[in-house]
């Protein structure tokens, strides 16, 4: 992280420590400025018990790094920080930490601290903070904002959870819609506040109902007296507050916005919701799928307890156990054809495995279509012939090499053409399975990113078993 | 998406056909459009070759759509279609393509058309098209730019593949520093062309090297005497445009950047990337990871021919195909045990198989923490650590449970010894390998999403078959 620098006049003050020190320079050009030196050195100062050196490491730091830095270091390491030193703890550095730890942080800070810590997010951060905590926290935190903060808050988790009402921020900038460009920047420069982050004026009819919005780059190229309505963006979406973030997020994606208004029911402004919100969803949904594919439960996180993960990885092995368990049910119904010639035994767990994961292929190229919305019932027809299609090549070709190789190794012809065909069977088997079972799951209502291991690998686990045992039973002996 | 709308002016222009027709209004108020009726009228009007019905059915669709509908048709579908109409493709729809059918749809294309298309784009969108494309349609299409862009795009090339350098626009929006919020306004007013999106105002020193921006909002909610030094954000940074894309957009999300300019390595101003670009290598990186993980070429996407599908999956299957044949080696070391106990031949899958399983979870988790820089050289010894003590858990829980399930399906107590304990080797060192060799790997320069799998599952097939049949030969025989 060399190359990037942060050069503005508020970092240089943010440089020179609470307790007076200048903080030396050189190293602190660097926004991403969580190095393992600094960890080392904020550890030793906890141990120290030296609450300034503390203070003096942790003031460059950006809110992410100090959260960064809360989710490395070890449970008891967090707990003799924070009982040292929470001053640098702000309402950032909570919106940035991970579930799991913010909650440690959260009971760890003094009532006061949180108050001001909460006070100074914007109300979409504190939804997304308070969304995660017990009744008497969320009670409190709500007690501490303001009346119009704690009004925005309680009307946005009003919303169901993942909606759009819970992503956007209440803060909006919007206009009537006859406006100039003259009239939009007088009311501007005269607002008492204005959000931290916006980048377009949102353009209301007389019901408060969303009708347009201009870039601020628009208004600010344009003459003062160029109404607004001639200043609009092509790509304007409105949102309901209950759509689900996820599809908000593929919105974004797929058409490149910067905010998208929130409207409830009847049509009116009721927030907004930005591009960095979308990304953090979408980056989320990535995530989920991934882990979710592999079994993991998708809210961990490096900084879980190990028996919460222990626990958590549990659930997954118990269902690929009694999959396991049906393959050796399959299995133990051919034992007089392994009794009689071992070589199946030995070349059985090849053609399973060689199943396992075609379909793996064939499954996550699924789901993964699903998410993005690029598998739709218009292609979908097309795209299950395509798979079946590959998995009949693929399985031809491995047939073909596996029969040399068994040919080779046992000196069976008849064992060739056996394993051969339990090839092809198994992999057109697999990569049909790895398509079909997550578009069904998907129609069903059902995560197939959630679902579809256990199923495909049920379907490739038997056919391969019974394939290569079965035509062995028929075919060798 | 019956809840999202589209309202603004130039829509409604948009909403009249070329032909002249009023395309009817009531099933055209959605920005996402493209559904299956609208699909089937353009493929209809396309087999009737009437080119009113097929122009009036693009003319409402966003290009993200209209790149959709092409991706969705099949390949005959296609090329009907392009023979037909391509006043409908323009820059937009091209830049939203996947790689593979861009290139066809390209050729496709009369040169005027495809040159026309390309004059309308951003540099940072031509630079991405250009990539992928051969010798000669580069050539053409620079030729055919203006001399400015074109001395942009040939720029903007000239920096690595997947470096910041590729991902910027060219188009800054810079002033002097000393400027006052009323200079940089009647600057913005007076010129002849600004970016379609931008977020900031860089100021750039006498040297034309960025020191710090602000955003449009602040800039709009002052007071024209302002100097513009008083209004820049904290969360300033730069980045080299030899700087690597994925870590760029790590930064972003990091940070919750909108814009960060790119400076050469003298430090000057030569670009800027938006989020949207961010969002979209994001995006591009997390699929990567996905599918790498299963096994699948990360290029491929569901447009691919079957054969180029099927060739990309069998390199994978091959490896594979190696990893059982080692397993495989293993198992049939054993022939004699599986000879005189038959029940070995049907338990020994499901060791390999929870074994596999385990190894899975572990390396996701690992390759997603080292993604998205959460596992660092700070924290691995714990976290390493932390998934062997998962792994010894989870292995001594599956140990009981198929110590009973073998004890009761075959009468042989010392057989339930054996699965329990082969059950916590292969666990545990499935959990191990599953950490360790990701993070090696990446220690290497090698990316672990791509090349961990193989390895991984090599561990716990060898240690699952020979700790079972190992122990077996040694406690049962």
């Amino acid at each position: 992280m060399t190359d990037t620098e942060r050069l503005d006049d508020t970092a240089e003050e943010a440089r020179i420590a609470p307790g007076g020190a200048p903080v030396p320079e050189a190293e602190d050009t660097s926004l991403d400025g969580l190095d393992r030196d600094r960890i080392e050195r904020i550890l030793d100062a906890v141990e120290a018990k030296d609450v300034a050196a503390v203070a003096a490491a942790f003031a460059p730091l950006h809110p992410a790094d100090i959260a960064d830095l809360l989710e490395q270091i070890s449970t008891g390491q967090r707990r003799a920080l924070l009982a040292l030193y929470v001053d640098g703890i702000d309402g950032e550095v909570l919106s940035e930490l991970d579930e799991g730890i913010r909650e440690e942080v959260i009971e760890a800070l003094p009532r006061e601290v949180l108050a001001e810590a909460m006070r100074e997010l914007d109300t979409d951060d504190v939804v997304d903070i308070l969304e995660d905590l017990e009744e008497p926290e969320q009670a409190f935190i709500l007690e501490s904002l303001e009346s119009d903060d704690r009004a925005a808050v309680e009307s946005s988790l009003s919303w169901p959870e993942y909606s759009a009402g819970r992503l956007m921020q209440s803060e909006t900038v919007a206009v009537p819609q006859d406006w100039t460009v003259g009239q939009a920047i007088d009311h501007l420069r005269s607002a008492d506040w204005l959000p931290d982050q916006f980048y377009h004026v949102i353009l209301v009819d007389e019901r408060h109902r969303p009708t347009g919005y201009c870039t601020l780059g628009r208004i600010l190229a344009s003459r003062r007296d160029v109404p607004l309505t001639q200043l609009t963006e092509d790509s304007f979406l409105t949102v309901e507050a209950t759509e689900d973030e996820g599809e908000v997020a593929h919105l974004f994606n797929k058409y490149h916005l910067i905010s998208m208004p929130v409207v409830d029911p009847a049509g009116r402004l009721v927030g907004v919701i930005t591009i960095d919100d979308a990304m953090t969803v979408l980056d989320e949904e990535a995530e989920e799928d991934i882990l979710r594919l592999a079994g993991v439960n998708e809210e961990s996180s490096l900084s879980d307890r190990i028996l919460d993960t222990a626990k958590g990885r549990f659930v997954w092995l118990f269902v690929n156990l009694l999959t396991a368990i049906l393959a050796s049910v399959v299995i133990a119904q051919f034992a007089d054809a392994i009794d009689a010639l071992v070589a199946l035994a030995v070349l059985m767990p090849i053609v399973a495995s060689m199943g396992g994961n075609a379909g793996t292929q064939s499954m996550t190229v699924a789901v993964r279509a699903l998410a993005t919305r690029e598998l739709t019932g218009q292609n979908t027809r097309r795209v299950v012939w395509r798979e079946l299609v590959v998995g009949v090549i693929n399985g031809l070709a491995f047939g073909l090499i596996m029969a040399g190789v068994a040919a080779v190794w046992f000196g069976v012809p008849m064992l060739a053409v056996v394993i051969a065909l339990a090839m092809v069977a198994t992999l057109a088997s697999a990569a049909l399975s790895g398509i079909v079972l997550p578009v069904m799951l998907d129609k069903l209502g059902i995560d197939p990113a959630l679902a579809s291991g256990p199923f495909v690998t049920t379907v490739t686990d038997v056919v391969g078993f019974f394939a290569f045992l079965g035509l062995a039973s028929v075919m060798l002996l």
